[in-house]
């Protein structure tokens, strides 16, 4: 256990004193109740002193000002490095005096700091900063100018553990430079994930410390010790976000999205309007709970009886879906609340996306009040195939399946339908999450994690209210399904100022990038590629090893396919020699050995099927690549169906492996294609990137999860 | 002019003593006479000399052993930097002799070599290299250990001009570093450059320098210094490859894509057979040539009179079609030389590919000795739309077109013809180039180049047999037509030997990014890019300047088109005050303001029509993205109709700007993208990527060829 009253007296004086910064010493302070190595250092008040406490920890040392009037000390001429005896020491001490004075007369000076003077090992540096969605971030990266320049640095939520210390190290680009280069020793890691470590209890312990830069760190092959600690604080942080249990948002959730009974507020018989698409939608979807249309005045709606309140509706609601001006939402929502109804699917737009916070800040009050959770608004509704509802005005989805996706904009969840209906993907759900007043992408994961009629969870998202809480869920839910975001607004991050090195280094994306690592979550780097993951993860089986192996009937196809291997971070195997003698049994002399296994172009259906039924079988080789090349001897489809016997023949032994395909060919490849994709084999027409991609999607959820 | 005597004197000496490698003091003659700057310097032959010269050009110096033996310096114990005065500099000289000797004891020793040491500035690496495919290339990149591992060096062909030189400058990630850092001098960008230019020329004077390195240069605001120069000789350097000119290469290209007579060598009546498939594609796709068809004993073939050998044909031919088994091929090809015919179209395989490159050396000469050019072996032939010539054995293609494609590798050749015909791409030719026993990439840029029925080239190669040649010719081509490149085998090049830092940074993928990109390539990074950008850059109008501007239904497609833009090195205009309120008169309040314009869901036809037009209208906008949203308001046809009504009203007052479209909505989208394409606008159904990456080609080329 630490003693952290030391820590807190200096934070509470600091506060006190109503300053943005600690002094060094300060620093010094916290960074000893943490356990971070700093050199050995004293303030001297008097050039005697400061001889005195430079001769008893050793030449050369460093001399800098203290006083909490300068912020910036070289620029004030307050630091003289390598100071090399005591006599040297006592003449630095009044030259940095003299020169803090003419810098600010009126600067009040504690003293000056002798330190003992690190030189060698590699420089890096250990930081953490607050961010406004995911909070405390602790930093790692190289020290000096050009990592600077180059902006390397790599990110984790604070506190990590000790192995994502250690996977920091090797989260920036120049790596390598910690393992020793040009014969130089390599750091000692486990020194360097400590102090990473501590830094990251250290501001999780107290969240006024906004930022901290520990800069440099010398990292040798026996230590790491902190040459300099800059502690920037904040004492107005605000309130953690209020956020349901998880046992609440998955009861909840599961009445709102498999509910008995909806409401449509705002149900209208006149063709055009949205009350009338969505009570449509409901009906012809074949969703078998009860309706209520809500209407002023009507007594039916299209075959149901109406109400004038869901007051006045006698049974359980579980859903209100919201088709009314955003005027009248307020009213009908505390409506809801008084009848005791979990969820309201506000369509409505007219919120703070069209420059009316107001509103939305009053429903989100009734919402809180009544503890209704609130979808929306501005958005398309939901779908949820497996209990046939179209709570929407979008046109009817119906196709089943495991993926489950939602986005934050209405126009990507039109795409979203239009792709999976031209692609024929199976959905269990697509959900629209607007303005986000409430629900959001945590809440979607906690319920799809536990939906037994999803496998894949994908998202489209511009920013993350709470992402810390949709870490903290994704991390989890990852583990047992694939979760695939695609974060939109990547490059919209304007200049933050920021008070530290860290904070300059943190550009948005980049802390996106490395959370949503992180957290085990597919990054997708564009619309396409995150409604392909969706579509085809799911058709994949999980591989139980890395070694992929390519077979191609065309070699300039096994080319491209192996650059998008590297690309993906797939492995191709090393074929083993007594396998590459096994394939080449199959193949003319002159195919290619090795891995592509180029079974070369005039060959027979049968060459395809042995190949791949050998690849199938050898227990060395966990997933396959097929690239084919349409030829008269074997046109698309015999390759296609034979593709898909030779797969099922060997499901029935129970050998079950991840397989694409990239057809090259004439048109005919892309009704082959297609017939692959449906049978389980995720193919694609002229492209050797895609079929690559998605398998690289499959085996990077693979590793996160820990299955590999 | 240069002295270039003593130069001559050095390298001949260096041969003659059968040495790899120049000392130092020899590098420095070369330095001398070709005006690159080194440290002044000096060899000592005794210790009172070191002293001498050392304290003649000023402390600190740097000593060194001179050795032809010592290749590694710094190993031998023979290099000791800051020297301060002439009494070390006395120390240092025994002390090097003696390190010399016990490192290598018969070593044969010059002197030592005693040099002004630099500090200060920025250290950087100039260098050349020789690679087998391009010639002689001069590198530069920033000095210091973490340059090695971030390995950020850039390349260009040698000799270069002082503007390829500074853009090398700017070449580099860290260029940044230049421009000086922390308050930092800037380097003197003119004298780097220089140095570059003169470093270029040393190589390409000297084919015997197969590598060089100046590491470091000391670049200060006053100058550049290079402190170290290491050349490293090989006089086996290949001879030059034997290139016909241009005006050949025209000439004979000329007649053998658009031939006015075509020979048949293996023609066939007999069905399934590649020389019967040939003859029907001649037949059936419309060639109004003559058509002779060659067999040993047929008298008559598809009705059309046959010959025995090319030599019985009584006009002239030509182009000779070969369907032929390998092993008749030499025969038959020395009957077309005896012919005088300029081209053999080698369609079998069994050369090079598949073992036999003897097989393909005997043509190779044959076709040299009789002035034949030789497309092929291993090829599916090509296709001329213009001439409705299909001198292959795939499948008919006949959609014309400006887009020319060629690719190594047949299966990559049929994925060309598959997406032509399945997005109903005109082209006015498709090549495949297979072992590229002659033509290749460079032949048919030249011919591209003059050829007026094509206004793109896109290709797909796997190596390029002469690198120098292509870019050359696609450096001259590129700035009349855009050329595409996908070059596939980025990842396999091998790890190669090299005796230089620049050899060892020389990976190769990266050599192809640099001098692609010098030569105006604009490279497609995936099989579906290059098609597409075949696709779609010919259908767009050249931008006239950088301003971009996205006009969007959906704000979360302007989000994602924005992302786009910045991967696509696209400017988003930033709004002028007026133009702002222009596009505000015509949208809802709430929609936004700037750039995306976001013009709401909910508007009708009329809210696309305005903004567009306004778009096209002002001469401030030089580029539109269209984000259509699907909504019952504005549906996708009436959209895709209404934007073409805009585009030609606009087009007939002589306004013409590029226009690419993503369209989110449901499968309707698909048809009004076809609709939107086919009339000018390139345009994709669920994807913001794909519009905003065809956009970003047409500017890349435009760039490139000096149109902005």
């Amino acid at each position: 256990m630490l003693d952290r009253t030391a820590a807190r007296n200096v934070l509470d004086k600091v506060k006190a004193e109503g300053r943005q910064a600690l002094t060094a010493p300060e620093g010094k302070v916290l960074c000893d109740v943490y356990g971070i190595k700093v050199p050995k250092e004293g303030v001297a008040g008097n050039a005697e002193e400061a001889a005195k406490l430079a001769s008893g920890m050793g030449f050369p040392v460093v001399m800098k000002i203290v006083s909490p009037d300068i912020l910036h000390k070289t620029e004030a001429g307050g630091v003289i490095v390598g100071v090399k005896s005591a006599e040297d020491a006592q003449a630095a001490y009044e030259k940095i005096i003299a020169s803090a004075k003419s810098y600010k007369a009126d600067a009040n000076i504690t003293g000056v700091q002798v330190q003992q003077m690190l030189t060698g090992g590699q420089e890096v540096i250990i930081g953490a900063v607050t961010d406004g969605s995911f909070g405390k971030l602790v930093a790692f990266g190289l020290g000096g100018v050009l990592v600077e320049v180059l902006k390397d640095v790599t990110f984790r939520l604070a506190p990590v553990t000790e192995e994502e210390a250690l996977s920091m190290l090797d989260g920036i680009q120049a790596a390598e430079m910690l393992k020793g280069v040009r014969g130089g020793d390599p750091v000692d890691r486990a020194a360097l994930a400590d102090m990473i470590v501590r830094v990251s209890q250290l501001v999780n312990d107290y969240p006024e410390i906004s930022e901290l830069d520990l800069n440099p760190v010398f990292a040798t092959k026996d230590g790491a010790i902190a040459a300099d600690v800059r502690i920037v604080v904040d004492y107005n942080q605000p309130a953690p976000r209020p956020r349901p249990s998880q046992e609440d948002i998955v009861t909840a959730m599961n009445r709102i999205m498999k509910p008995k009974a909806v409401a449509v507020i705002g149900a209208s018989a006149e063709d055009g309007k949205i009350g009338n698409s969505v009570m449509k939608n409901l009906i012809n979807g074949g969703y078998k709970g009860e309706i209520y249309p809500i209407h002023p005045k009507a007594d039916e709606i299209l075959g149901y009886k109406a109400y004038r309140s869901v007051k006045d509706v006698p049974g359980t609601i579980d859903t209100a879906i919201f088709a009314i001006p955003a005027k009248f939402v307020a009213g009908a929502l505390t409506e809801c609340g008084e009848k005791g109804i979990p969820g309201a699917v506000l369509i409505p737009s007219g919120f703070a996306e069209a420059g009316a916070p107001e509103l939305q800040e009053e429903i989100v009050k009734i919402g809180q009040k009544y503890n209704v959770r609130l979808m929306g608004p501005n958005i398309y509704g939901f779908y949820y195939t497996p209990a046939n509802l179209c709570a929407t005005f979008c046109t009817a989805y119906d196709v089943k399946g495991s993926a489950a996706l939602s986005s934050q904009s209405g126009g990507i969840g039109m795409a979203i339908i239009g792709f999976s209906r031209s692609a024929k993907m199976g959905v269990s759900a697509i959900v629209g999450l607007g303005n986000k007043s409430d629900i959001d992408e945590d809440d979607l994961l906690a319920f799809f994690e536990q939906d037994d009629n999803t496998s894949i969870i994908a998202q489209h998202c511009e920013d993350l209210k709470d992402g810390r809480a949709f870490a903290e869920a994704a991390k989890r839910v990852s583990k047992k399904k694939p979760v695939v975001v695609l974060k939109a607004g990547r490059t919209s991050a304007g200049a933050k100022a920021a008070s530290s090195h860290t904070g300059a280094l943190a550009g948005n994306d980049k802390i996106y990038e490395d959370v949503l690592k992180q957290s085990g979550v597919i990054r997708a780097r564009s619309l396409r590629q995150l409604l392909e993951f969706a579509r085809g993860i799911p058709v994949l089986p999980t591989p139980k090893g890395e070694n992929v192996v390519i077979i191609t009937g065309a070699g300039g196809s096994g080319v491209l396919l192996s650059d998008s291997c590297v690309d993906n971070g797939l492995n191709l195997m090393a074929m083993p020699s007594d396998l590459d003698a096994a394939f080449r049994k199959f193949i003319p002399p002159f195919g290619a050995a090795g891995n592509p296994v180029d079974i070369t172009g005039g060959e027979p259906p049968q060459t395809y099927k042995n190949t791949v039924k050998l690849g199938l079988e050898d227990e060395r080789i966990h997933a396959l690549i097929l690239g084919y090349w349409h030829t008269i001897v074997t046109p698309p489809m015999v390759f296609a169906k034979l593709m898909v016997e030779v797969k099922e023949e060997m499901a029935a032994k129970g050998i079950e492996k991840p397989m694409v395909a990239s057809l090259a060919g004439d048109v005919e490849v892309e009704e082959a294609a297609e017939y692959l994709y449906q049978h389980g084999i995720p193919a694609y027409a002229y492209s050797t990137e895609l079929p690559v991609e998605v398998l690289g999607a499959k085996y990077k959820w693979a590793r996160g999860a820990g299955l590999l």
